[in-house]
C-alpha cells in the first residue's frame, strides 16, 4: 500500500512537474519550477532529473556569460527537442499529409501531397497515405521514440470505432481506415478525429503542456468545404456524439444552392473553396493563393467572389456568436489564404449582428495558411500522454 | 485543526446525503441512502435526523400496511415540504410574476399578472414588481424560511453587477434593479439572470438536486420575442460573458425584416408572439391559445403564421444543433402554447438540415405552458445552497 500510494505521488508530481515546464512562455528553471508547484527544491530537482533522463525535458545548453550550467538549479529547463514525437496524418479533398512533430511542437519529418480526393475510392487513398506515413516513419532521427499516431479526417467520424462515418466532400460513406493503416504503425495507437476539431486543437495547443489565449474560440476550417470546432478553455467542444462544430452546414439563405449534405443555403456553399472559385470564374484547380493575388489586383469577379464569402461568413458566424457568447473567430485552411481580404467585412457583420457586439467586440484571427493543420492536432493530441502520464515514458 | 476537518467532512457528508435524497426518483430510506453513499449507517442516521431537525428533509408518513415508521431505516425519506423557500421574480414583456419556490419544487405562494410593458418605464415597472414581491413573501406558511431571491429579466444581463444591460423588447437599457427590491428583501441575497437562462434551468432541475434527462439540451423561450438557453450535463452554458443562448437573433433569412437588435431575418421575426400574430393577422393583445385554436380549425392566415414559424424555427435550430451536436430542442414559453402545431414541421426540417441526422434524429420536446418559468428557475437556483451547503441552514 505504501508503496502503491508512493508511486502514484510520484506520478502525479512528474506530470506536475513536465505541465508547468512545457507550459511555460519562458523556459523556467528548476528553483522557479519548485517556486510554482510549491514542492521542495530537492524533489523538483530528482523529478527533473527523472524527465531529463527518460527524454521528456531538456536543459537549455548555457551561452555565454549566461548563467546556466548542466544540472544546477539555475539551468532552464524546457521541452526535449526529437526525443519523443507522434505521428500525425490527415485526409483532406485536396491534399495526403502525414506529419511527425515533437514535444516542442517542432515537425521532424513530413510529407505533404496535393491532390484531388473528391469521389476517390478509399482504399487505393488509404494505400497512398499508409506510403506516406511509413516513410515518414522512416525519416524520424535516431533516438527518436514515436509514441502514438492520429488521423484527421473531413467528416463525421465515430470516436468510439474509429470509424468515418461520412464525408460528403470525398463521397466517402463508412469507411474504417484503422486496418489498412495497421502495417506501418504497428502497435502505435491510432486515434481518428475530425480535421476541424484537431486543427483547432492545434491551434489551442500548439505543443503539448502549452496553451494560447484566449482559449475560447470559434475555429473555421476552409477546404472544398468548411470544417468548424468550438474551442471552450482551450479544449474542443465535442457535443453529444463528438460531432459539433460543423458549422460549414450553417444555413445562410434558405433559398440558396444545395448542398451536398441534403440542404440548401449552407456557409460551405458560399465560402468553401470550389464555391468561391466558381463564383470568381476560375477552375477547380486554381490556388486559394491565386484567387488572394487576383482580388488583391482588384479583379471583379475575385472581389465579388470575396465579398459574397465574407457575407456568408458573417451571417452564419454571428448566429454561432449570439448562441455561444464566444466572440473571438479564428479562420484556418483556405479561409487563412483569403483572411486579410475577408476579415474586415466578417469584422463588420459580426458588429452589426452580434447582440452582445456593443459590449464586447467580435474579433477575427487569421490562422497560419498550413494546409494540414489537422495533422498537426492529430499528432499534438497523441502526444498528450507525455503531460498526463510521464511515468510510463521515463520508466519505460 | 482536527475540529476543523471534522467539520469539513460533516459538511461535506450532510451535502452528499442531501443530495441522495432530493436526487432520487423514488424516496429512499436511510438503509438505501447508506448503499448509494458508502457511508455506515449510523452516520447516515445521524445526518439525517440532522437534516430532518434542520427541515432540509422529511419521513414521508407511513401509510396503512407500510414498512415506515418514522426515525426507522426503512422510512422513506424526501425534500421537505413548506420550510425553506426561495422567492422567483420575473418581468417578462407581457407579464409580471412573483413565487415562492419550496423545496419540493412547490409553489407555496404566486403572483402572476398579464400586463404589457413593451416601451414601459423601468421605475415604476419595478415598484409593481415590489409590491407583488411583499405580497408573496407575506403569504409564506408558517416555519417557512426564505433563503433567497432571484430575478429573471428578458434581455442581457451583466451577471457580476446585477445590472440589466439591454432588454430591447421592454425598451430598456442599463437598469439596476437590485436597489428598487432592497425593502421587501431585506436580507435576502437577489441574484438577477437571463430570463430563458434560468427557465432552461427549471426545465433541467425541476427542484434542488433533481435531475431531468436528457442533461443536453436547447431550450426556447417564446414570448414577444424568442430567448434561449443551452445546456450541457445539466448546467446552463454562459459562455464568455454569461450571454451564451441568444437564438431568437440566429438569422434565418438575411432579407428578412428588421429586428430591435439592429441586425435583420432574426428568428424572432418569425417565431417571435408578436411576429406570429401580425402574420395571422390578429392584433397584439390576442393570446396564443386563441391563435393555436384558430389554427387547429384550420385558420388560413394562423395556419400560414404557424407554417412561417416553424420553417424559422427549422432553419435556425438546425445550425444550433449542427453546431452544437445536442439534439433534443425544447420549445417553452408562447411556443409551447402552439407546440403540437409547430413540432412536426420543425422536426421535419431538423431531420432534413442537421448532418448528424442520419444517425441520431434530433427530437422536439413541448414544455408546459407556464408563462414564466424563468421566475421558478429564479427561486429554485437560490434554493441550490441547500444542496451545496446545508450545514449553514441545519446549524442556522
Amino acid at each position: 500500500m505504501a508503496n502503491l500510494r508512493q508511486a502514484s505521488l510520484r506520478h502525479a508530481n512528474l506530470a506536475l512537474v513536465a505541465r508547468t515546464v512545457l507550459g511555460a512562455d519562458v523556459p523556467p528553471s528548476r528553483a522557479d519550477v519548485a517556486a510554482v508547484t510549491s514542492l521542495t527544491r530537492s524533489t523538483v530537482s530528482r523529478l527533473v532529473d527523472d524527465l531529463v533522463a527518460g527524454g521528456v525535458l531538456e536543459e537549455v545548453a548555457s551561452v555565454v556569460g549566461g548563467p546556466g550550467r548542466p544540472g544546477r538549479p539555475g539551468t532552464p529547463l524546457r521541452a526535449s527537442t526529437g526525443r519523443f514525437a507522434a505521428l500525425g496524418l490527415q485526409i483532406g479533398v485536396g491534399h495526403l499529409a502525414a506529419r511527425l512533430v515533437d514535444l516542442s511542437g517542432a515537425v521532424l519529418a513530413e510529407r505533404l501531397v496535393t491532390t484531388d480526393l473528391a469521389g476517390s475510392r478509399p482504399a487505393p487513398t488509404l494505400r497512398r497515405l499508409r506510403s506516406h506515413a511509413a516513410r515518414v516513419l522512416a525519416a524520424a532521427p535516431d533516438g527518436c521514440r514515436v509514441i502514438g499516431a492520429g488521423l484527421a479526417l473531413p467528416g463525421i467520424v465515430d470516436a468510439t470505432s474509429g470509424r468515418l462515418l461520412s464525408a460528403p466532400n470525398l463521397g466517402w460513406e463508412d469507411v474504417d481506415p484503422g486496418p489498412a493503416l495497421a502495417e506501418p504503425l504497428g502497435d502505435l495507437p491510432l486515434q481518428v478525429g475530425n480535421e476541424a476539431d484537431l486543427a483547432a486543437h492545434a491551434f489551442a495547443s500548439p505543443a503539448p503542456g502549452r496553451h494560447r489565449e484566449p482559449s475560447d474560440f470559434v475555429y473555421l476550417s476552409g477546404e472544398v468545404g468548411i470544417g468548424g470546432a468550438v474551442v471552450v478553455g482551450g479544449a474542443v467542444m465535442t457535443g453529444r456524439h463528438g460531432w459539433a462544430g460543423e458549422i460549414g452546414h450553417v444555413c445562410v439563405d434558405p433559398d440558396g444552392p444545395a448542398c451536398r449534405c441534403g440542404s440548401t443555403g449552407c456557409l460551405e456553399q458560399y465560402a468553401g473553396r470550389l464555391a468561391m472559385l466558381s463564383a470568381a470564374g476560375l477552375d477547380a484547380g486554381t490556388t486559394s493563393a491565386e484567387l488572394a493575388r487576383r482580388a488583391h489586383e482588384g479583379d471583379e469577379q475575385a472581389c465579388a467572389a470575396v465579398r459574397s464569402a465574407a457575407r456568408a461568413l458573417g451571417i452564419a458566424l454571428s448566429g454561432v456568436v449570439n448562441v455561444l457568447d464566444i466572440p473571438t473567430v479564428v479562420l484556418g485552411g483556405h479561409l487563412a489564404q483569403v483572411g486579410d481580404l475577408l476579415a474586415p467585412e466578417v469584422d463588420a457583420l459580426l458588429g452589426r449582428r452580434v447582440l452582445s457586439a456593443h459590449w464586447v467586440s467580435p474579433t477575427v484571427v487569421v490562422a497560419s495558411d498550413d494546409p494540414a493543420p489537422g495533422a498537426t492536432g492529430a499528432a499534438l493530441l497523441a502526444l498528450q500522454k507525455v503531460v498526463t502520464e510521464p511515468v510510463r515514458l521515463t520508466d519505460a
